[in-house]
């Protein structure tokens, strides 16, 4: 599947006046509280650009902000290194891309464990199998039996050379970051990264109104190398945010704002992306808790206002909190997919295993997830006209009180006019339980291991793979000399 | 929790000229084509009305058909009997009503088995409780262990005594559907059926293009009542509709039109609701398929269609197909919920129990459900802004690097500003492996007992119930009497 035309409308949840207030008052904080940028480069870059800088605090101008904001591109050119991996970041597409950063794994056994570099190459190998994403996610979960300033070499290696879309680096140090840079240049080339993203740096805030420097050096690494950068604020509303909706938008709408304009500032041009990860905090117990309806709100505000500003922007889909991949992991996750369609998001972000809140990726949800994609896909493509003059005719031939599963038009288009989801189960209770009782969980790990056995990597030329495999080997040396 | 007051902006899913296509369309099928209603009253009344009737079918000019359409009330008032049970239906309002008409129950130790009268009652007094509908489903499943001719007299009983909302009668025959009203005005009295609605006939269409005997007896029975009336095709996409999604509307537009008309042809200014039951059918199984994409374009379709006309209308929320209370139910549930509430529905029918296609209430399901309807509640009312300038100064307060665990505004909003769900599970796994390692499924079928535990029946006045018992049993005898 390619990326997704969207033609459903996207939802504009406020009036003009209302999104004008929360605009309003992020300048306001950018101006007069100002952000951090816990890093002397970027502090030094704000300086130069114009801006009052007093120890790490910047307070940026109005003005000189959505000047710098207006460099971003709307859209931008992005791309893989298969056939068909082209899309456009932005305006009305949408694109899907896998969790990222799980410590855990629930198997394919169902066993919930740590994560490991075989897990990180079958979930890399899903990726591209399930036809389902457009953007690998780099990381799907982290490769906790390798040494941990290894992981980045792993994690780069392993998508580069199991799928052929265009993925995510690390962005958690400059040198990783550069790494992440260097190993994508290998393999898909200089003139395919001038000409568009092939890796993307995902660079967090720190809430409230906080860019720490390894995130900075992670954003100069892919922004200067023509590369696209998210940059997300971790919203816990209520922890890290105020207790209110519109104003916890108005905070992260400063926080992202701030860093897309030092990426412009750095780099005129550089391909950035809205972003932004909302989960509300329980007050019971501190958790962060998926698919409530504020955060479902916070995503549509932060659409419309990405829309205001001419940004291509990124939600959280099938974002879940449930232990077991049960109901709670099923109405949690279509309720943010749901959610984050609707708001009309470029980058849906984690739609594919993310249980437990992030901390596990769950193999047999992430090839639910991808259905439901495809699923979601087709929802935002529409309804289309094309047939509908001919579908006319059969309502004339069949008439009252008749059926149409011998019509013409019916036998043409049965196919394709109605989606077919093969993990959701429609079979009657007694051929459902002729079959053995399988319930979703089930289903979907059986599914998960019949694609990894049936999966082919996709070609890449020897040359280029050799060159991996040394750029790694001496890599992995080098930082081996520098931790000992 | 009473009617939500929607704030989200509806979802118009096509241009006004594609809108106008669909109308068009309808309007050319219900004057060339023509409606079959197999019932010899209604075609006389549609004689009498200036509409062609050449047997069973009636083909009516589009300007009689949308006069009559336009006698249907925008909106129109409904009460129960208990205090704030009172709500308008159609406008901005939306209202939840759970499942009707299962067969089985998945029970409280998540047995599925026959439904019975028990069940009846046990879903009755669970939908008074849950505090999330604002209408009782009448017949959230059949009582089995009831003979058939008596069974809408426990319906209606068993609906009357355990809850104090307005609820759903049956439309099955034209006595059930006299019994109905008639219950309904021993307890709720002339006075209130007079100024609103306090119970309804559902009555659903035969696609294609056909209304049969009993469910227009039970029209004309509500109707006639001035009680309110949804009018419901019952649509399995391409196979009794063509295999196409603008045409399939076009269809059970005509259909609905038709019967809207016909009951205001009968009874001008009757409260009217513009129904539609939708699925797909998988072209593999036959089977019905709940919670895909073309079900959820239609429901949009239906409900821009619905405000073009300025009619109340319904959709189908948390509608499921699982043969079991797992992911897939959380996935088809939450699906059909948030299409349903984004359409801008009026009624939200079935959002409570509903698994299996229909076939199985699941007790579990329905208290989640109910707690799901109040998450979509919440989010429809979309963002309030009272408090935006004073969380504003939060911000101020905190500053970068801070948090808002301790500040004054989050300790006095936390409670109501972010959703807490209770039985999604927001703890770590180690709390929740220490809990015992419940599922959803499990989770909720404690809640439902408990709920059924702490159950108090809302008072009734001894000489009413007095006057209902004596109904019901002098009907048992009656219908005993001519069975015989």
């Amino acid at each position: 599947m390619g990326a997704t035309r969207r033609r459903i409308p996207p939802m504009d949840l406020v009036t003009p006046d209302e999104l004008q207030r929360i605009h309003d008052a992020s300048m306001d904080i950018i101006e007069e509280i100002g952000i951090d940028f816990r890093d002397e480069t970027a502090l030094q870059h704000w300086r130069a650009a114009g801006a009052s800088v007093t120890g790490d605090r910047v307070r940026i101008d109005r003005e000189l902000l959505m000047a710098m904001v207006a460099k971003a591109p709307a859209e931008f050119p992005v791309t893989g290194r298969g056939a068909d991996t082209a899309f456009t970041m932005g305006g009305d597409w949408t694109v899907f891309c896998p969790i990222q950063g799980a410590a855990f794994v629930r198997d394919l056994e169902g066993v919930r464990r740590w994560s490991t570099a075989e897990d990180l190459d079958n979930l890399a190998k899903l990726t591209h199998t399930l036809g389902a994403y457009q953007l690998a996610s780099g990381f799907p979960c982290e490769p906790m039996d390798v040494p941990v300033h290894h992981r980045h070499l792993n994690i780069n290696y392993s998508h580069l050379l199991h799928t052929d879309l265009p993925h995510f680096g690390l962005t958690t140090s400059r040198e990783k970051a550069e790494d992440s840079v260097q190993m994508a240049r290998i393999v898909h080339g200089d003139e395919a990264m001038a000409a568009g993203a092939v890796v993307f740096g995902h660079c967090s805030g720190n809430s409230p109104l906080v860019w720490d420097q390894s995130m900075l050096e992670g954003l100069r690494a892919f922004a200067g190398a023509g590369q696209g950068v998210l940059l997300s604020p971790f919203v816990l509303g209520a922890a890290n945010t105020p207790a209110d909706v519109a104003a916890t938008v108005a905070q992260l709408n400063a926080e992202t704002l701030a860093a897309i304009a030092y990426a412009q500032v750095f780099h005129p041009g550089a391909r950035t992306i809205y972003g932004q990860f909302t989960v509300a905090v329980s007050m019971r117990s501190g958790a962060p808790m998926a698919g409530t309806p504020e955060a479902t709100l916070i995503n549509a505000l932060v659409g419309q206002l990405a829309r205001k500003y001419q940004l291509p922007w990124r939600t959280t889909g099938a974002q879940a909190s449930a232990k077991v991949f049960d109901a709670q992991s099923g109405y949690e996750s279509a309720t943010s997919m749901m959610g984050g369609i609707t708001a009309g998001a470029n980058l849906m972000l984690h739609t594919g295993g993310w249980d437990e809140s992030g901390l596990t990726t769950c193999y047999g949800k992430f090839v639910v997830d991808a259905e439901q994609n495809k699923l979601i896909s087709r929802y935002a493509e529409g309804v289309s006209f094309d047939r509908f003059d001919e579908a006319l005719q059969a309502i004339r031939r069949v008439g009252p009180g008749g059926h149409y599963l011998g019509d013409p038009f019916t036998l043409e288009h049965f196919q394709d006019a109605f989606s077919m989801p093969e993990l959701m189960d429609f079979t009657s209770y007694e051929q459902w339980a002729a079959a053995g009782r399988w319930d979703t969980a089930r289903r979907s790990r059986e599914k998960a291991k019949q694609l990894l056995k049936d999966y082919e990597r996709p070609p890449m030329d020897e040359a280029v793979l050799a060159e991996l495999d040394d750029f790694v080997a001496r890599r992995r040396r080098e930082i081996d000399g520098e931790v000992r």
